[in-house]
């Protein structure tokens, strides 16, 4: 139970928790804090949070726990911002797409890491983004990833854990460096390969003509190339080292691939294929909620 | 209109076309032949066929056209085994998923092009296969893509455009380069980064922990990849070289990608992810019947 959330940054995730919290009941009073008073004023109406402070020392003071929901790059001088107004036992979490990079920020900001600071990363969300996309159902039956340090209160990681099953989550835990591998391999690495593949075409001659002819299995491979240009940006700079390390990994099997095609070896490529369609078969037996 | 209709491999693209074609009351006796008895004889009790012949020759005889959607490793023998059947000006067409490789094998088992030959490549289809998988609509509203020889009887060509607008579709003329150069860059390409990825994925350790961790996301990503193996193994060696030309110069654009991570230049990954996403959500408007 949390009397008091702060969330800085009130859009789709930091808005869709403050909305299942409520609803669980697991929380008395919201605060906001968001770049644009605008964007807090619609977030009031819309009943995401209880009140709102532009100021975000003042944002946090008095709250059992600050979720950070602001891009990647933003992390660092919120953190600066939000200093003077933490207790020594606030709970500090966020939602951000890469884990290492909020443990050096932290470092940076705070001079040492906070017992409070439980770094932890839901693994759900949908194209669009503004407190006006947030609902509260975002985390049911989601995955979170939480990865508690070495300097984490028990305490803490304990009430993270809570708050999230509380907005209908699964919550695991892992270490920051895994955490950064798993994600650049099932999310961070797609995402370059669909926008490169976009961009790729785009770039082509009569572009098009040439998407004209894209059927529906183009569109689905693509989709995630509608994400926000701002966010990748930022995680890519974030999880530089294991998506650079995860990107040649890839091309190396794509060469394997390529070579096999100029060779006209069809029994690689057969083995090949039929290996990745069984695994990811097996992919989608194992997600949760599947309905293919 | 067809007066005898010939479908040579009735399978969900073939039993398709005989659906729509028969309910659009533009064929008047739709023969089916494939290797498998069991499945003719499903196909005559699911309506798709009228009757079957086991003898390829002897099922194309009397046919005004002939449409070939048998997996591209395997046209070249079947036009072989129809050849004697056919008559002068029989219209043969087919549903492969590369054109160069048709016009070779034609030329390899006809002697000479026959006039009645028009490649064809319709841009629809399922995950799905199986004549039980066949319904009238595949084509309904979808692009067709037909590749007219310098051979081709203009009549042949207005009889295959005739039997496509009557299933519903949209036409469009295009050389058979073209044609494979359009489709190695929006299908054959994709598919080969969604089996590459899954694939890289499944040969990492711990990989079902990774693919646990996937979203969403992931699974559109690589919805592709379920397809079938070896329907992707005759593509890539069917349309080996134009495939390879785009691979290549997909990598290319990945590396850019990759070294800009590398070097931390938010400024240019952002330059490349808005342009992709501008090419995405202009695509998506351009597909015909989106809803996205």
């Amino acid at each position: 139970m949390i009397n008091r959330l702060c969330v800085i940054g009130v859009g789709l995730i930091g808005g869709s928790l403050a909305l299942a919290l409520k609803r669980a009941g697991f929380v008395k009073e919201v605060v906001g804090c968001s770049r644009r008073e605008t964007h807090l004023q619609q977030a009031v109406e819309l009943g995401v949070i209880d009140r709102y402070e532009t100021d975000m020392a003042k944002a946090v003071e008095g709250a059992d726990l600050v979720f950070l929901s602001v891009p990647l790059g933003a992390m660092q001088s919120v953190m600066q911002a939000i200093k003077p107004g933490l207790a020594a036992d606030t709970v500090i979490t966020d939602g951000g797409s890469a884990k290492g990079c909020i443990v050096e920020d932290a470092r940076a900001a705070f001079g040492a890491l906070p017992e409070g600071l439980v770094p932890g990363h839901p693994i759900a969300g949908t194209e669009k983004s503004g407190v006006e996309a947030a609902f509260p159902d975002l985390y049911q039956d989601r995955r979170i990833i939480i990865t508690p340090l070495e300097t984490s209160d028990p305490e803490a990681v304990a009430l993270v854990q809570a708050m999230w099953e509380a907005a209908g989550a699964h919550v695991e835990k892992m270490n920051v460096e895994h955490h950064d591998e798993v994600l650049a391999a099932t999310s961070h690495l797609p995402h370059m390969l669909a926008f490169g593949l976009v961009d790729s075409l785009a770039r082509m001659k009569d572009n098009d003509e040439i998407f004209r002819y894209a059927a529906g299995g183009f569109r689905d491979f693509t989709r995630i190339a509608s994400s926000d240009p701002v966010m990748w940006r930022d995680i890519c700079i974030h999880n530089q080292e294991a998506l650079v390390k995860m990107m040649q990994r890839y091309k190396d099997d794509l060469n394997e691939i390529e070579l096999a095609i100029g060779n006209g070896d069809g029994d690689l490529l057969l083995e090949i294929f039929t290996r990745a369609k069984e695994s990811r078969d097996r992919f989608v037996d194992l997600m949760e909620g599947s309905s293919e």
